[in-house]
């Protein structure tokens, strides 16, 4: 038996109980956002499903931007969505209303009045009857059309009831109410300081990577900030930020007609508008960038049935985009996927997903100069599992070592090309047995 | 429980034993070739692998041509035989030897040298010392060199015992010879007649769809004819036929160091040459196809714990390149296969699938001319359950005829754009659990 056929035999792969690792107990949020969240019955089993996050900061307009599905089949509300902020540059948007058990979805032009007649309710609630100030987002089964009754009195109910708070059991119901099969609630909060010496806060929600039948896994993600961005500068700074965390992972590579990550800076902290000439937009980027990540690893974690959570770091690139290319189609890789659940250090399949990845550039890739291995993320030594070096695999690994590494529930997939000085990570899961009993079997 | 969520509970989705219906009992082969096989004891068990394809005609020089895998990683097999068709302009091709167990897939220098000792040797026994007149294929696990000593004796021994024959058992030898973790050998032999009202024969071998560790699936076709066709043309042929058969199947989306088909055309039966120009050029292009097809669709037949054989045809797309791109967004969706395992009519996946089809030309789809419907391969009646028609959900199926049509092994997708007059068709199969435990679990 050779090294690379060596998988442990003796090690538990169960899918473990994941809510109480990532789902936080406490938390501070942003200034001036109140959430709510409802079950308006569209859910079984009174189960949370209509979800609003108001601005209440009055003092300057709020910037809001968004990233949408680039799939040709586009939801009502994304469309609906995409709307509002063409017409208002993502000026002054006050609030986003999310549903979840029904995605509005391949609904036509009635799914289109549907939504948009989410948007007027709560604007309606709002006071704010003339302005387009809201964002609409659904997330649930495709092809039915929304109880708009039930929507429309649980939008009423959160308003006249007052169900609104900002404290930790407000922020954590709203996360709830926006879930599917996800099997935790994603919340992060994060506190920073600028150069300023003033504090900020940004608080995020995402669901993913649970398909809810008869439909495909939908991805939101919201982020909001009590800190002043421009909001040009928020659209820029959102899509860098969501081209290094949510587009940066896999599940299973399929994408939805839903997938939406939309961002609200409402300036609650009183200091002066960031834009691109700031002398502080790289660390609000980076911060942003940084935080998105956080949120995006969250939905690998809750992938359907995983086990591992893999980071797959390209580095040494020619090219960042020839980079993360590379690592997309290793992450994407079911045969790499199916090693992974079976703690198999299989470097051949690594090898042949980087062979076949659509690259922009040849320079990227020189046969002769690239080193894979494998990293342990906990602290034991020696860090690195050397699989091939300078394009020939090792045949003589430390094969217990090897075992140690692969059992790990995290652990990194490194790949240098030693062909420039770019990077780009991707983060994945593997694909077990639970994930086709998930996807195959039978639901009701 | 609607219709998109129903799925057949008292189906049985076991694997079933594929041999006996699809290795052929009999059969009759072109003239003027000769196989032999041995088991040279790289494989264990005193399994079949090691064979030659011969070429015995001499009255004129054979024609051969090879498309490889574009993967960036060539094995060396590969990269030799691409350096003697490139030299012969793929003339007077005699023989293919191939062996399996070992890949001979990133071994560096020392594996070009092996794939060319096998060559040479070949050559020496065939008297044919100066041309490079033979391919060379390898499957099997990657990183490891050939034992070339077992190797070059058993290529001696398949020439010095004669064990060259050419009948039914002898083709059936080499067929077995070429597999991995394939369940059945993949044979297929056909006879033809041109206008001239002279028969002719394709005989091909395939293996594939079967990953051996610590390997991913290699996909090896051999095609021979009797039928004298110039070297070029059949470059040319042969290409197209790939483009149409080896090409349009999916298993589980990852490409090999070694995918390889080639094909000898020796021109055994008497009768002029077809080039571009002959007035037969067509129907054998055409035959050519259809045969590698039938070859073709043997291999995802035996895809790795598949319980279904799906053909995805899409038709009357604006170009045939995005027929085929959105064919192969379908096929390769994990999402889409878990459906067809779980037997569920499960359009959204197939329209998310679409969506997300890297399209060259926007022309080739419009959302609101978009039908899906399932076909049933069978006999029954009626054949065709729609999903969609012109981009409406269809929400009142017939569940019963929905299920009947689910529990087929061989079903078809159809998806017509309604965008133009060009169509594709892909093949592909389910992934199902049995998948993950070849794959994923433990093998030795």
């Amino acid at each position: 038996m050779t090294f690379a056929t060596k998988i442990l035999q003796n090690t538990t792969r169960k899918v473990i109980d994941k809510y109480p690792l990532y789902v936080p107990k406490s938390g501070t949020f942003p200034k001036g956002f109140q959430v709510g969240s409802i079950a308006s019955g569209v859910k079984k089993n009174n189960a949370l499903d209509l979800g609003i996050i108001i601005n209440t900061n009055k003092s300057r307009p709020s910037s809001a931007a968004a990233v949408f599905t680039t799939n040709k089949f586009k939801a009502a509300p994304v469309l609906t969505s995409k709307n509002v902020l063409d017409s208002t540059n993502g000026v002054a948007i006050n609030a986003i209303v999310v549903n979840s058990g029904c995605a509005n979805s391949v609904t036509g032009e009635l799914g289109m009045q549907d939504a948009k007649e989410m948007i007027d309710i709560v604007n309606e609630q709002l006071g704010d009857k003339t302005s387009p100030s809201t964002l609409v987002m659904s997330t649930g089964v495709i092809g039915q059309r929304l109880q708009m009754n039930k929507i429309s009195e649980g939008i009423k109910k959160i308003f006249q009831e007052n169900k609104f708070g900002s404290d930790f059991t407000s922020w954590l119901n709203i996360s709830k109410s926006i879930c599917t099969t996800d099997t935790f609630p994603k919340l992060v909060t994060s506190k920073f300081k600028l150069l300023n010496g003033k504090e900020y806060t940004l608080t995020g929600l995402a669901k993913g990577a649970g398909m809810i039948c008869p439909n495909m896994a939908t991805l939101l993600g919201f982020i909001v900030t009590d800190l002043p961005i421009e909001s040009k500068t928020l659209q820029k700074m959102l899509r860098h930020s969501t081209s290094r965390s949510f587009n940066c992972i896999s599940v299973d590579g399929d994408m939805s007609t839903n997938d939406t990550i939309c961002m609200i800076a409402n300036g609650a902290v009183d200091t002066p508008e960031i834009n691109e000439n700031s002398q502080e937009f790289k660390q609000v980027q980076d911060q942003v960038t940084e935080f998105a990540q956080r949120l995006a690893q969250l939905v690998v974690r809750d992938g359907e049935g995983s086990t591992k959570f893999v980071t797959v770091n390209v580095k040494n690139s020619y090219s960042f985009e020839d980079a993360k290319i590379i690592a997309e189609s290793i992450s994407n890789s079911m045969l790499v996927k199916t090693a992974l659940y079976g703690q198999d250090a299989n470097w051949g399949r690594i090898l042949c997903a980087i062979g076949y990845a659509k690259l922009n550039d040849l320079k990227s890739l020189n046969v002769d100069k690239i080193n894979v291995s494998f990293i342990a993320t906990d602290n034991s030594e020696p860090r690195e599992l050397k699989l091939i070096v300078n394009g020939v695999p090792q045949l003589n690994i430390d094969e217990e070592r090897a075992s140690e590494i692969l059992a790990l529930n995290d652990l990194e997939v490194l790949v240098n090309l030693g062909t420039g000085k770019e990077e780009a990570q991707f983060w994945t899961c593997d694909l077990s047995h639970e994930y086709v009993t998930i996807n195959g079997d039978y639901r009701s």
